[in-house]
């Protein structure tokens, strides 16, 4: 789950798919689901890349980042990605959110 | 820095201001001046919540949501703000992106 680079490159318009979540820390069969889902992502074109976070004990967010609505649709109907969603509410969270905007300011710093 | 709990209850259109950073794991005055930045940014007009997570060892991820622009700005332009985000650049940050962006669809799952 770990990132540890931001995104970069990134120029408006363009997609966040904010997806917060409460789940126990290694619940049966997350980390499997979650690399196949980190593979079969990079195949949706507009795909623009991901940054994900968990504090221990806390919450978990990730923020997926598209191109356009219609790769974002495209991953949400991806039958595998819709199969692992259902799995996920039956067996995983105690609750989710996801918050899918369009960004139209972005700003980046690095330090030299 | 620890949220445990989803914001909940948000109603589209809003907008959700997304910061990515990457730090040291504590950094001098960081912990002071971020609980500074909590009490004040419940100040703004509009300002909805907030919920942050950071992985040991990775990277850290605060999603603010507010109402609309007006709030938005009103944030970007509040003094103290505004100086610690210098303070930030010049000391605490390696890299932070913001990305501000315009929400039209969210959804939230609990389970029962």
């Amino acid at each position: 789950m770990t990132t540890q680079r931001l995104v970069a490159g990134l120029e408006p318009p363009y997609y966040t798919a904010v997806f917060t979540s409460v789940r126990p820390d290694n619940p049966e069969g997350y980390a499997e689901a979650l690399d196949r889902m980190k593979e079969i992502v990079q195949e949706i074109a507009g795909f623009l890349g991901y940054e994900s976070a968990r504090t221990p004990g806390g919450i978990g967010i990730t923020v997926a980042y598209f191109r356009d609505e219609e790769s974002l649709t495209a991953w949400r109907h991806q039958a595998e990605h819709q199969s692992v969603q259902r799995h996920g509410r039956e067996h995983w969270y105690e609750a989710y959110s996801l918050h899918v905007g369009k960004v139209e300011r972005s700003y980046s710093f690095e330090r030299r």
